[in-house]
């Protein structure tokens, strides 16, 4: 048997997280370890294992955004694993920005490949390949598909979720007619995004446009959804990509369609993605020194019943559990888990389920059951509840949506008040002295001055504002003519 | 505008699939392009595609299946993509299984990396990786994980779904402190899978163990799932592995236990998977001259909703239809598509949804309307049925179950009147070459007997019976005493 021992070591190891406060960096890779969401794996840097806990996660925000892709009139598709070379050079400025990253197979079975095979980085290359075939006449426009898969970038420094080597993703690309029906798409995806990420995940989120520096390779224009960790620094979300004809074009892909009016013509193109790194925003976001805090639409567990009475429960309570779970769970689809480990004292079980993030914790015994009235906990608050066994069903409804309001207008709190507006390059030197976060400024659009801010003060461009300014400014940097709102960060 | 002619040619494309009974094999590739259910990718051999309509297929197999692999306490989660070379080769088995198909990583990025990486042909390698730091206690146990992910094994004959370099599946791994646990495990996964094939996909199918020249590279015991196709040839549809303690031992990954009675003990090790090839099988065994025959249960559109009138459809055509599609999908979660395409003749939709194998056509006209009556369709059999519009939700309900049913049964007789029972090579000689198809015989449970057949024959052992036989016959092959009974037939 486990000696009791043992079973302290585990309630040590389940509470003692470091401060968030204090190393925000340590804290993060303890609560992601602690709270068995990811591992790493033997020696190999970078690649992780996304443990069931974690992956429930994810399984939560694929259910939910898969059937928002497919609402927009989307078709999921599985695309190969392998690219071959002369595919992912076809176009210039996406090779010049993936080669640096991309894993290559030399051998299939024992025999050496004649040309090596990248493994996708993204799959703009291997979509445009088949598009080619697909596309003959308008009649054949738009495809709208989506992919669910596994990616491979050779990333330098990462960090579970933020930033592995290999991580999981959804991309989306689409090929249309006409110019203004790519960007229309481009945007409706961004929306998409920022409302399954602020309403969802409860991350509250700037959208905007990348600038000349920040494009993925081969678009036209990106669109970004970034928030703000609690360092300040930012953490790109998702992205949506107008990749215009730079694909399509002759020199790269060929490929064409017959337009009503009879001439061939290069059809329009878009490519847009969300990953696994919303998990590392979720936990970065919402956790406190306790551990994770879910937000109750994506949290695998929405509510812990924990049983009192360690060596034998009683049976009204055993009943009284049974009777909660089934109209929690059974009548109104409520994610519900009772803890009935007698291992474990109630006190450690308190910390494994706050540890987990778990959003209600709700508490039973034989006195909560005479008086017909059950503990209930709230983790984002700690906030205590007394409700009637009777409303029990209601009241969950409503402190799970109230959970998850906090917790976004907490996010969205945060992000405002590290906020500042600046007009001058000594104002933004001021403030970042002070605080972290972002800054807003006018900017002339000028690349050179977008260095120039980087190099003085380490700030990179998050993103312009959408639509044009209304106010114009002189731009921060070299006092011209400011036409854009930009937003500078670091980044996390 | 597309021309009437480049539309008449689609019709044609549609139409024209060579008969299934002429070139199987032609056929089946036929089908699969033509119903868009997968297709080539660039130069790269072996490598697929799967289409929207196709991976719609798969998503059905995951959403049933995922839900009876979880029902029986399984949890999903991620492992990485690549294993260094020095952990695949720790069981000896099997990296002698697989090493011929394994596809290496040389280079991350720019640099040759130091020691080269296999993309996962299977993942026990990475999962025992990973046992061997979750598990310390018998408390750890069992461990019940599954995977859905993608895998290479690089195949040199390929063919859509049925064999592919690059394949979609689901794997199983689990751990478990006594033997017959883990043997319980692997017979209970083998038992999901018949169940899910037999009633979900109407596959008819046989069970059974491997011989140890079929058995996983590693495993102590393979159990199999295996129809057979329309050539009479076996096709093995799902495998579920009893890995015994070959993974876990000391030589191979050292994964141990604190057992209940103090001492470090080897837990227990199964592994199973189904994968993307239950598609090939579905098209396989289902399919006729007019392309696809989907099982309801699994059919992505069950019903289609053909309206006539090609130019302009009349108010109570379209009102009905309406209200018919709200009352099979909306309220009974049928799922409905209605071909509103003007483009086409009602013929030339007849053809495109046959060929797509939608289980229940239904055209409805003003004629219909005005009878309060409609003609339903059935692709199994061809029968069609009037029905009156205000028993459509029962009678849908109940076609698709009989189709469902028609299917399986129409398996099940081929299998059985294709199954020989001989007692002498003489006779298996003389079956042979009248009929393909399963042999069952008398085996002694030598190899050299099973290669002696194999040689003679070009039969190999398919399974044998998991119970031993009551009946005790003589060795097929050599006459000594026959203790089992052995499945023979041709692969395909």
């Amino acid at each position: 048997m486990a000696t009791s021992d043992s079973i302290e070591a585990n309630h040590r190891y389940v509470k003692n997280v470091i401060q968030k406060s204090k190393n925000l960096s340590d804290w993060y890779t303890q609560v992601v370890l602690k709270a068995e969401l990811a591992d790493y794996f033997a020696d190999l840097k970078g690649f992780h294992v996304i443990r069931p806990y974690g992956y429930s996660i994810w399984e939560k925000i694929q259910s939910i955004l898969d059937k928002k892709i497919k609402a927009t009139g989307h078709e999921n598709a599985y695309f190969p694993l392998l690219i071959p070379e002369e595919l992912l050079i076809k176009e210039a400025d996406h090779i010049a920005g993936f080669s640096p990253k991309v894993a290559w197979v030399s051998h299939g079975g024992k025999k050496e490949l004649k040309a090596r095979l990248a493994i996708r980085p993204t799959s703009e290359t291997i979509v445009c390949t088949l598009f080619s075939k697909w596309v003959q006449s308008w009649r054949d426009l738009p495809i709208l598909i989506n992919q669910w898969c596994n990616v491979i970038r050779w990333e330098k420094e990462t960090r579970f979720f933020l930033r592995s080597k290999e991580f999981l993703w959804q991309e989306g690309h689409t090929l249309h007619c006409k110019e203004e029906e790519a960007e229309e798409e481009t945007l409706r995806m961004l929306e998409i995004y920022r409302d399954f990420i602020e309403n969802d995940l409860a991350i509250s989120v700037i959208i905007g446009k990348k600038t000349d520096r920040g494009r993925f390779a081969g678009a036209i224009r990106t669109y970004t959804v970034e928030t703000m960790m609690p360092n300040g620094r930012s953490l790109q979300l998702g992205t949506s990509h107008n990749l215009g004809q730079n694909f399509t074009k002759k020199e790269a892909f060929n490929i064409t369609y017959l337009a009503k009016d009879g001439k061939e013509r290069f059809p329009w193109q878009t490519s847009w993605g969300v990953s696994t790194r919303l998990i590392g925003g979720i936990v970065m976001l919402h956790g406190d020194d306790s551990g994770l805090i879910l937000p109750p639409k994506i949290a695998p567990i929405q509510v812990i019943i924990i049983p009192h009475g360690r060596d034998k429960y009683s049976e009204v309570v055993i009943d009284t559990v049974h009777h909660i779970v089934q109209s929690l769970a059974d009548n109104h689809g409520f994610r519900v888990k009772v803890d009935w480990r007698k291992k474990y004292r109630a006190g450690w079980k308190f910390c494994e389920w706050e540890l987990k993030g778990v959003p209600i914790r709700i508490e039973i015994g034989p006195k909560e059951v005479e008086q017909k009235e059950l503990l209930v906990v709230r983790r984002d608050t700690g906030e205590k509840i007394i409700v009637p066994i009777s409303e029990i069903d209601d009241q969950i409804n409503l402190i799970l949506q109230k959970i998850q309001k906090n917790l976004l207008r907490r996010s969205k709190n945060f992000r405002i008040s590290h906020t500042n507006r600046v007009k001058s390059l000594e104002q933004l030197t001021d403030v970042i002295d002070n605080q972290n976060g972002f800054i807003i400024a006018f900017w002339c659009g000028d690349s050179k001055c977008e260095d120039d801010i980087r190099e003085r003060t380490g700030l990179t461009s998050r993103c312009i504002s959408i639509e044009p300014s209304i106010e114009i400014g002189s731009c921060v940097c070299c006092n011209k003519t400011g036409n854009y709102e930009l937003t500078l960060g670091k980044v996390y």
